[in-house]
Parts: structure tokens; C-alpha cells; sequence
């Protein structure tokens, strides 16, 4: 049953598991401690931690293992703000960090420091540029990912580390998304990653701090990994961690082009086979093995459910699919479509057959969730009353009741979910005059978001969003 | 070859191995996906979590899964804290803690809290009374260990706890070393252990907060594990470790029978077997598996070494084998000798053969390493003169010179390292007249603790330490 998640988890790499049966038997002594078990276990350490440098590109001493790739990136956030504490207090993420970052930024915040967040352009890559106009004097460090973990975009991590070390300020790069496909390129200066992205085991992910970068980490002292990773070594996913990324490296350049062909498939002939889809994210600086795209009128659950059913396991950016109820941070700064979204991601060595046999599942599953939702199906690029669909329904919620201006129709989707509030815009925008409004009352915070990419994505202009005595109101004016 | 190191880390118990393999195929992938694998693994993880929690005692929802005793101890003790400081920003930890919570400890007080430390007794152990003495009404939280790791001494939790509870704050169980034994009995609101102490696999520790516990994490917020461990949970570890301690459990009775009369056959033998030998830690409220001794005229370091030749891995709490150069804080707490310390730590399954052996070489080990030192062998329990030996080299650094007063007789030993201090001592004690003082001169933090220590077992008087130009000055009445 394919599996195309591996940007949350990839399946463990069979010589991961090798290298963890080995060392189980060879390394599960104290490394610290002068016995045999416990140099045999320093031995295995230190050539895990070797091989580990040689694959970032770093010296061994300045690479430590974690207990996880968002361990790595709390420790080396916090502990480089607090080793330029002296030069000041203000942080620079971007706006599509992963939450590990943007969580570590919250609580710098809380602690009295400052937040910059570098905003996004439509595909999700920050501009090297946008990174120079936010450093500032009292800059302590600045963070980019070296790729989108929700839509694959790569980011000018190069550059931006030269605008950055021009500033004499610390980037740290959460390369957690692209490590497994190559080092990062550019003069960074602290590095995460994740083993369990690339195969490795879960358990272990690494925090590099280069030579000459102050550094000072947070926590209760502990001798462990140089201080900065307290807690006893969790040394066969660290032998197996090493092991697989090596393995993974080795396999890496003929993979990548396997798989993006794979992915450029999926971004050519989804839109052709499915209406009304959005592909997000950079069509050409982009991972090999991530493809991301948003359905107008399908929630974003209903959607996962179906496709599980049908045996693909993907994941979402949707607001309706994850425990919270507010759309994608990474959809919401790129300013496109939330709604029905859907993250593939091949894991190394998916079969072409499954992602052909996804291409022909995704039209029917996404024309039976539109279908529940009272949402005829459609050609694609079909006008917007076509899209609407259900005609005999719309207008439930439409009025041009008290308040209402001349020429406008009010239509009051207050309570009610992602997709319903476009769901419901869709199907009554021929009911104006062109020329003439809608105004959409919405307390779904998704709205904010899939209007405006609804309008875009239909050639209706967005006139803006305005305070409503509950939750907002969406002006749309018909074009068309 | 025998491993009598379990108390740093026990070797992977079979069922711990078994369920790691099956849990890295059916365990990879995120338990928040709603997908199969997802579903898989979230099951995987609900049933390893009651099994944990059936195992402490206590319900599902009050145990996370951690990436280490040391990270469960670090979270528990800062989220206890910080959850209870409107209440106050007093901790009380006892002297003889492991260094995770000592180092907590530390950061509390660089934050601005205080710090109580409750005093041992020569066992090792806290007395109920101190912990009742030591609550203040600004106290947010007591910690005491299950067991110490060190001299295997058990506390008395229970009654702790009682006290605590009567005064409104909650104790957090350090149940590392006992965990695999037993549930910690009594009434105690936080507990914290580690995997690989039991038989578990590294990278998993484990932290319950009882409900109604006041507790609020620190550091970057995550939604994994509550909110209490953040990072991917590592799933297979997490199953092998569940499935271990249960199994352990089941075994437990039987085999730490076994085990306690294996150590107390170490106990009984070592000192008949060693000259100038004390067995340190509880007689009879200790660990099955544990037993602690100290040789006169010897350093660890050596001692260890020369074990590790004969095919025996051991631990020392000594001054001179570990990586810092002081005493362990535990043996220095009891006020026992530190200087040529042993623990033995006998893994589950140990043989008694193994046992026999280790009882059979130890006495030419000690006597090999007294032999370089320049100490010779003595029958036990000889006197003072004898101890010394060597005499011919003896006095070398001893000199009545200037400064030194009336029927004293001053030894330089600066700039000499464990074991060199008591040893000189020892060779120059006959030197001075009965009543009469030897005065050593130290800068060895180990002498601190072993001059006093020689004085109680050699039947001397230790006068007291005074300040010196450089180091110290241990003064020593002779008695005998």
C-alpha cells in the first residue's frame, strides 16, 4: 500500500535497521566509561559522529547527535541567542520555518526578545534580499530552512547565509527536508537535521555549531555530546542514523531525478484530471520528492479519509485535517488556497505504478468528496457558475437583508467549516450583477485565506476583508 | 567477560530486542497522522503507554515517554518548579541526588530560586525528619531518589512523601536505579526513570505527573506527548521498553533474591579478602544488585584498569577515574573514603561463578596497584605502622620546618593526586609521637574526604582542616 508521507516519516532504510541490530549487540555500554563495552561504545560513537561530518560537510567536533531534529533546532535557537546575548535580543525567522523553529521563536519572545519574520513570496521562498533588510544591529541570529517541509520549495540558503555573515550574524539552517539529498551549500554557521527524514531511525537527529560561533546551551549542564545534548547517547540510532545517511547519500543523485519525474508528473496531470486544483510551491526549485496541491470545494479531511481507503497514505496542510482548526502557517504565508490540501511525498524508492495508480484513484475520490458536499463535478477551467454546481440549493444562506449595501448580496456562512463558506460563494456569484458584490460573513479562519485564493483562482476580484459583529466579512466583486 | 556495570546501563534484555525489531516495521511512522501506518503506530504507542503506566502505578495519561532519564528528570523538575512559582521558589533536593537533579538544581538557583540540599547519614540515606525540616511554606517542590546509583542505598520514599504531602508540596521519585525492581511505593506526585537502567533500550526515559499536579513545560511548546517531551516520539524504543520493563517485572522477585545474595556475599568477603577495605552504603535497605567499596592506598583509576585486564568492567565513584577531579558527591555527602572506589553493579542473569572469580582476582589487583604505589600488603585490621610500609621512602616530603609548630610534623603532598596524600600520611603517622599531629598540605579536592575517612578507619583523630597558602591543611592527631 504506497505510502507517500516521507516528508513526515520516512520508512526506515534497510541499512539503518543493519546498522541497528549491529550496534544494539555492540553499543549499548556507557561511551563514557574506560571498559571495553564502554570504549567499544566510544568507538562506534566517534565513527558515527565522523561519518556524520563527512556528510554535512563540517568537522566532527562541531557535530553533536540529539534526540530528535526538533530537539536539535530547540537547543540551537536557544543556545545561539544566548551566546550572542550580548549583542542583542532580536531573532530572524522566516515565515515558513518549521513550528519547531517558529515555537522556539514564540518563547524567545515571551522571554522579552524580538521576533523578525521574513515574509514569503507566492511559491514560499524567502528572498535573500528580505533577510538583509531584516538584520539589524542588535541581530543574534537568523534561521532558514534549507527546504519547505509542506511544499518542497528549496530556499537561497547560499545567499542568504552571505547577506548573513556579511551582517556578522549566526544562520541557522534546519535542513531537516534536504540532508538526506545533499549538504547544504553556503557559509552557515549551525545546522539540524532529522534522521528519521531520511530514512534513518527515530531517536537521534543532529545540531551542528561550527567553530568560532558562540554558543552557549540551555538547560541544566550535562557532559554529554559536548554539553549540548544532555541525556545518556541513544547510540544505536546514532550508529544507524550515520549508517543510513551515508547509505542515503550514495543513492541520492540517481533518486532524485527518479522521483522528480515522478513529482513533475503528479504537478502536470492533476490539474488536468482534477478541476479547480491549485499546485503550490516552486515548480523548479523544489525537493525531488515533494508535490503539493489545493482543491477548491473539499475539505481537506474528507480528502486524507478517502485516499487512506484507497490505500495512499498523504498528508495535509489543511486547516480541517490537523488537530488544529486554523489553516497551514506555510499555505497562509505563501497567500494560496488551503482548502483541500494535499502533500505527497515519495519516499526513496516509490514504484511509478503507485503514483499512476494515485493519478487515476484522486479524480473519483475528489469528485465523491465535492459530490457529499453538494458540489456537481466540472471540467476543468470551467466558469464560476458551473463551479458552483447545486444551484438548487444555493442562496440558503443568502439574503439582501438589513445592512446590506445596493447592488451586494450578504451571505452569512457564520459556524460553518472550511470548504463550506467558498463552497457557498461559489454557488451563488452569478446571483450578482458583474460589477456587483458578495460579502461573505465568515468565523472560519480559513476563509481568510481560501477567498482570496478562491478569487484568484476564479478571475473574481477580492475586494478585501472588513469587521463583522461576528467573525469577518469578505467582500468579493463579480468580474466575470 | 563479566559486566558488573548495570547501574550505568543494563545490556538489552532479550524481550527489549525482540520488540524493537517488530516495532521498526510496524512502529515508523507519526502516530498523529490519521493514515495506517499512522493509526498502526498510535496504537503501538497507546498500548506501550499502558503497559508503562501499569508497571509505575499509575494511569496512561499521567505517563510521557521521554528521550531519556535525564531529559524526564530536567523536564519534570523545571515544569514542577515553574508550575508552582506562584507558590514559591524554594527546591529541596537530597546531597546525594544523581547530577541531573543536581544540575537542575543549579539552574534553579542561576535563576534566582534557593536551594535546600538534605543531608545523609553514613548509609547514604535521608531521614524523613530532614525533608520535614526542610519544607518551608515558599517550597514548590521536594526530590528524592528511589535508590542511590552510586552505594545502591534505598530511601525512604514513602515516608518522604507522606511528609511532603502533609505540607502541600509535591515530591518528584528519581526511580532510576529501582524501577525494574518494583513500583516506588507512597504518595508522590512526579517520577522519572530511564529505559536502559532496567534493560530497556537508550533513548527513552519516562516522566509522570500525578493529575492535580500543578506543571508546566518548559521551553519550546510541541504537541507531542502532551506537551511534555517534545521531538517525534521514537516509537521503537518506546515498545521495547514497555515490553522490557514488563518483562523485568515478571522476574524480578526471583532474581533479585539471587542478586542479593551474590552482592552480599561481596559484601561479606571483600573486606576479609582486602586489606584496609569499607563497604559503603545501607546493609539492608539497598539495592539487590548493588554493593560499593572503597580501598585505602589506591587509586581508582588503576584499580579500574587493572580490573578491566581481568576481564571485569566496573564503576567508580573515585576522584581519580572519572573525567572531573573530585570526589563523587555521593560518597563525599556520607563522608566516607572515596579513594580507590569500587562500585559493583551485577546485570539480571549474573552468574555466581562470575562472582567467585571477581572475589578471587580483586585481592591481587588491590595488592598489584598498592605494590606501584610503593605501599606494601598488610594483613586486615593491622595497625597503623604497618598500613604505611615502605618505610624507607617514607618521609620524604615530611619536615618540622619553618612554621610548623610544637610536636607537629608538616607533609607537603601539593601538587599530588589521590591516592598520594593518604598514603604519605599513613607512612609518617609512627613518625610523630602519640598525641602528637601530622599536618598535610593538599590541593587534591580528594583529601578533603579521605584524610577524615583514613583517620575513622585507621582509629586517628581528625582534627580538622585549616586554610593554607596554597590548598590545604589536614591536620591528624595521632591516637594509637
Amino acid at each position: 500500500m504506497p505510502y507517500f508521507d516521507a516528508a513526515s516519516a520516512a520508512p526506515l532504510h534497510p541499512v539503518a535497521r543493519q546498522a541497528l541490530l549491529a550496534a544494539l549487540d555492540e553499543g549499548w555500554a556507557d561511551p563514557a566509561r574506560l571498559y571495553k563495552e564502554g570504549r567499544r561504545a566510544r568507538l562506534l560513537l566517534d565513527a558515527a559522529r565522523q561519518a556524520a561530518a563527512e556528510a554535512v560537510g563540517c568537522r566532527a567536533d562541531e557535530l553533536v547527535f540529539t534526540s530528535s531534529g526538533t530537539r536539535a533546532v530547540h537547543t540551537g535557537v536557544a543556545g545561539a541567542l544566548a551566546g550572542r546575548r550580548r549583542v542583542g535580543h532580536h531573532l530572524i525567522v522566516s515565515a515558513v520555518e518549521h513550528s519547531s523553529v517558529l515555537h522556539s521563536a514564540e518563547v524567545h519572545e515571551a522571554a522579552g526578545g524580538t521576533v523578525g519574520r521574513v515574509a514569503v513570496d507566492r511559491h514560499g521562498a524567502v528572498s535573500p534580499g528580505s533577510y538583509a533588510a531584516a538584520l539589524g544591529p542588535d541581530t543574534a541570529l537568523a534561521c532558514l530552512q534549507s527546504a519547505n517541509h509542506e511544499v518542497g520549495t528549496e530556499q537561497p540558503v547560499a545567499e542568504v547565509a552571505e547577506v548573513c555573515r556579511a551582517a556578522g550574524v549566526p544562520l541557522l539552517v534546519d535542513a531537516a527536508q534536504s540532508l538526506g539529498w545533499g549538504p547544504v551549500g553556503g557559509d552557515w554557521s549551525l545546522l539540524t537535521a532529522s534522521a528519521h527524514k531520511w530514512g534513518g531511525p527515530s531517536g537521534t537527529g543532529l545540531l551542528v555549531v561550527r567553530k568560532g560561533v558562540r554558543f552557549a546551551p540551555p538547560g541544566p549542564a550535562d557532559e554529554r555530546e559536548s554539553g549540548r545534548a544532555a541525556g545518556f547517547e541513544n547510540l544505536p540510532a546514532i550508529v544507524a542514523a550515520a549508517a543510513s545517511l551515508r547509505a542515503v547519500r550514495a543513492e541520492a543523485a540517481a533518486e532524485a531525478v527518479r522521483l522528480r519525474e515522478l513529482t513533475e508528473r503528479i504537478r502536470a496531470r492533476v490539474p488536468e484530471l482534477v478541476p479547480d486544483v491549485e499546485v503550490v510551491g516552486d515548480p523548479v526549485h523544489r525537493l525531488p520528492g515533494i508535490v503539493t496541491f489545493s482543491c477548491l470545494y473539499v475539505d481537506g479531511e474528507s480528502l486524507l479519509h478517502e485516499l487512506d481507503r484507497e490505500g495512499f497514505s498523504v498528508s495535509s496542510g489543511s486547516s480541517c485535517t490537523s488537530s488544529t482548526l486554523t489553516p497551514s502557517h506555510v499555505l497562509r504565508a505563501m497567500g494560496v488556497l488551503s482548502e483541500g490540501n494535499v502533500r505527497v511525498s515519495l519516499p526513496a524508492g516509490t514504484a511509478a505504478e503507485d503514483v499512476e495508480r494515485f493519478l487515476s484513484v484522486l479524480p473519483g475520490v475528489v469528485a465523491g468528496v465535492r459530490e457529499k458536499l453538494g458540489v456537481a463535478a466540472q471540467a476543468p477551467g470551467a466558469g464560476p457558475r458551473e463551479a458552483a454546481g447545486g444551484r438548487a440549493g444555493a442562496g440558503e444562506g443568502a439574503r439582501a437583508g438589513e445592512g446590506a449595501r445596493a447592488g451586494e448580496l450578504v451571505l452569512d456562512t457564520l459556524g460553518r467549516r472550511c470548504p463550506i463558506p467558498v463552497i457557498e460563494l461559489a454557488k451563488v456569484i452569478g446571483d450578482v450583477p458583474v460589477g456587483g458584490t458578495v460579502r461573505v460573513l465568515s468565523d472560519d479562519g480559513a476563509a481568510r485565506l481560501d477567498i482570496p485564493a478562491w478569487c484568484e483562482m476564479r478571475g473574481q476580484e477580492y475586494v478585501g476583508e472588513e469587521p463583522a459583529d461576528e467573525g469577518s466579512a469578505y467582500v468579493v466583486r463579480r468580474v466575470s
